[in-house]
């Protein structure tokens, strides 16, 4: 993004942009589940059949068709929502071929060098709303956009510290010191070719929707294993966590209209005319009414984590910037994440005020040293949708794993039926190991990824 | 600050402020230390005498004038860098007046009631820069800022969850609710009074250096103990933590041009003409030169907290908007801190570049349950400008305090003498506790706060 992207973007008056060529309408994007599913039907689930009669099929991979690192899928869909499953799963192996220097400097200095020369694994959940098209096409894209990243920088992933210029070609004698004083290490290229991989991402799903005249938008949780590190990156409201026998740890945390308030209300201090005198920037406990006029009411605003009182006025009366809290916090009335792909085109119903100022497509990115870890045999990561957190705390799915996986170590599907088990418990069962009969009515996607035995997989190098 | 006040303040062409009321010119403030130094003279250490002989005295308060708590106080001036001592320093206990609720609601709804009605203690660092005034002004300041932000939201305080109307009044019968679902508690008042406060003594600090003629601007690092909690606020690179016997807790952050260099840059995204085509948004590990045009070399923008590799133009070899790392990084090649008070007319060198919109006033508030805490008897906070933590780390720091405060139980005036053996420990005593013997050439500035057996004095309430 230039300098003065945003406002030419986003703003009124500002200089326009130049015209842009007319791209050949493309056909809508088809709606499908991940590749992975192919030939599955619904699971037969060793847990026990929900009592629910409105109970749902909850679908995973076809038995024998492994994925990366023998890691469990399963999902299911809000039926009472939609007919479709607005969630989309991708993962698969990450090839990183390396480009070589060119012998001159004033030719093309990168030589294509056919042979894969990293590998990596990638696991990655979308949960889409408004349509599925954006986590189709995400599901489609990120991993490609997340390659070419890759690619570009290899050769600084593999120094023992990223070299200051790219080509090996020290301009400075005292480079590396700049570097170190930095701090700058290989997991930081990869933590950069994530950010970057979003932001591209996003564009291509920018694009793509323009011109296939569809809408819609998804979040982005990714896991990448990489030279013996675990990435998570993440985009939204789904989360990732490790589960061990003594440790339950978050690998991301949630970007939703109430965890971003600050910088979301900053936007709007700078940039009034986004909410185009349709809404206050202001928090208040709750909607005020005409009552509340000449009162003090608690409020707070962009520069204050603390609340105070402020006396009503008529513009406090607007519609809020962000309303509600917890799984009811809306951005604008409208969305209720603050991070993720797509939207490009979305309005708050009836306005030309426009959503996608105030998301953010860069990812949140969490770094797990695995080679530090004393890796036990259960131990496994756990990532999924938010209608799986919504009903259910890392503790209580540690707890499901915990009890599952040591009397199931022989079943070579234990990890699909785990993520199967995961998702049975949100559906009711008043008799689950969490005793608690919560239902989520949400689409949930879950990932199950074990961790030990991979290392000697994660890298070729 | 009104929606559209940033843009008036500092971009051209906005919509000009209406012309201001001339203010009389009054006289420069004087140069002082702080009021309870008052009589005091240079200090008789029980610590070894320094052996450098350039070693500058330590000033601490008259032995006999107590501090709040019986705080103990130490500073020291970086002759060599000016005869004046830029740090500031302020102490006391904070009256909170209560207010009453009228009769009628269409008079005048608040009645002075004269009497104390809350008491808290107040103690307070402010590190100048650029000269002393705006750090004198903010000693003299900051805690009638507080003073009145505290009584305006007493009632809310004192309720056992803050009304949603400050009245009293309850407008709507399910506001207690709406007040619990955003988890609103009393503490987050004292934080918004800390955040208004500080912004509005940067406000009266801009004022009075424009209507004196002078310039500058200061840290601030606050400690006020209320209700049994106590409350730090920083703006700035000073520092405060609790030192106990088995724990050492950071109880503040630093914001420096490094630390708060994502919200740096993302200001010069959106409004790049506050650089003013004279420097480059983009982090470099060093400055770029003409030879690294057209290489490929590591940066991070806005959005990015990993690294990447971009392609050298020309536009990338101007000065960079964030300079230099740890205690070199500079904002604007001018300023060491982000966050603060005053600097309002501070530019660039020979330039028109102003260097206030980058700057914060609002501080960071952690709280610390002291009521919570099984407080033993040489628990304290120590809290210290910039000077100290470059050569002391919070362990080194936690270890002086250790080794001295058992041993010295009967000395009234142990904690001012454990103040100035903390900043002896910075002037090259090589055989010191920690030896290193690290010299810092900075002003130093230590309040050591006991917190045993303080409690029934944090509040009569």
């Amino acid at each position: 993004m230039s300098t003065g992207w945003f406002r030419r973007r986003f703003l009124p008056g500002g200089p326009l942009p130049g015209p842009r060529p007319p791209r050949p309408r493309t056909s809508p994007l088809p709606y499908r589940r991940p590749r992975f599913l192919r030939g599955s039907g619904s699971c037969s689930s060793t847990a026990d059949t929900p009592r629910r009669p409105e109970a749902r099929p909850v679908r995973c991979p076809a038995r024998g068709r492994a994925l990366p690192w023998n890691a469990g899928y399963a999902e299911i869909i809000n039926a009472e929502k939609s007919e479709f499953n607005e969630d989309q799963a991708a993962c698969g192996k990450l090839c990183i071929r390396r480009f070589e220097f060119g012998v001159e400097e004033d030719q093309e200095w990168l030589n294509l060098c056919p042979e894969e020369f990293l590998t990596g694994h990638y696991w990655a959940l979308f949960d889409g709303h408004g349509g599925p098209a954006a986590a189709i096409l995400a599901a489609n894209t990120l991993h490609s956009c997340l390659r070419q990243q890759l690619e570009a920088i290899v050769e600084g992933m593999v120094a023992t510290q990223p070299p200051m210029h790219l080509s090996g070609h020290c301009v400075c004698p005292s480079d590396p010191q700049f570097v170190e004083e930095k701090g700058i290490r290989t997991e930081d290229l990869v933590i950069g070719a994530l950010e970057s991989a979003f932001q591209e991402c996003d564009e291509v799903i920018g694009r793509e929707l323009e011109a296939s005249g569809q809408v819609g938008g998804c979040t982005a949780l990714v896991a990448v294993s990489l030279q013996g590190k675990l990435y998570v990156a993440n985009a939204g409201d789904s989360r990732a966590i490790l589960v061990r026998r003594d440790e339950v740890r978050p690998l991301s945390s949630e970007f939703t209209p109430e965890t971003e308030r600050q910088r979301i209300q900053q936007l709007a201090f700078v940039y009034p005319e986004l909410l185009a005198g349709e809404f206050t920037r202001l928090e208040f406990p709750r909607r005020l009414k005409g009552d509340d006029l000449g009162q003090k009411v608690l409020f707070r605003d962009h520069h204050m984590s603390g609340w105070s009182y402020k006396r009503v006025e008529k513009s406090d009366l607007k519609y809020p910037l962000i309303q509600g809290q917890g799984r009811q916090a809306r951005l604008l009335g409208t969305l209720a994440v603050s991070r993720g792909l797509g939207d490009h085109q979305l309005r708050v119903l009836d306005t030309n005020i426009q959503l996608k100022p105030f998301l953010l497509s860069v990812p949140e990115v969490t770094v797990l040293d695995v080679d530090q870890l004393e890796l036990q045999e259960d131990d496994v990561i756990v990532m999924a949708t938010d209608g799986l957190w919504d009903v259910l705390s890392n503790e209580q799915v540690a707890q499901l794993v915990r009890s599952f996986l040591p009397g199931n170590r022989e079943d070579p599907h234990r990890f699909s039926e785990l993520a199967q088990m995961l998702i049975h418990s949100t559906q009711g069962k008043d008799d689950g190991p969490t005793g608690e009969g919560q239902v989520s009515y949400d689409d949930i996607s879950v990932f199950v990824i074990p961790l030990y035995s991979q290392r000697q997989g994660s890298s070729n190098h």
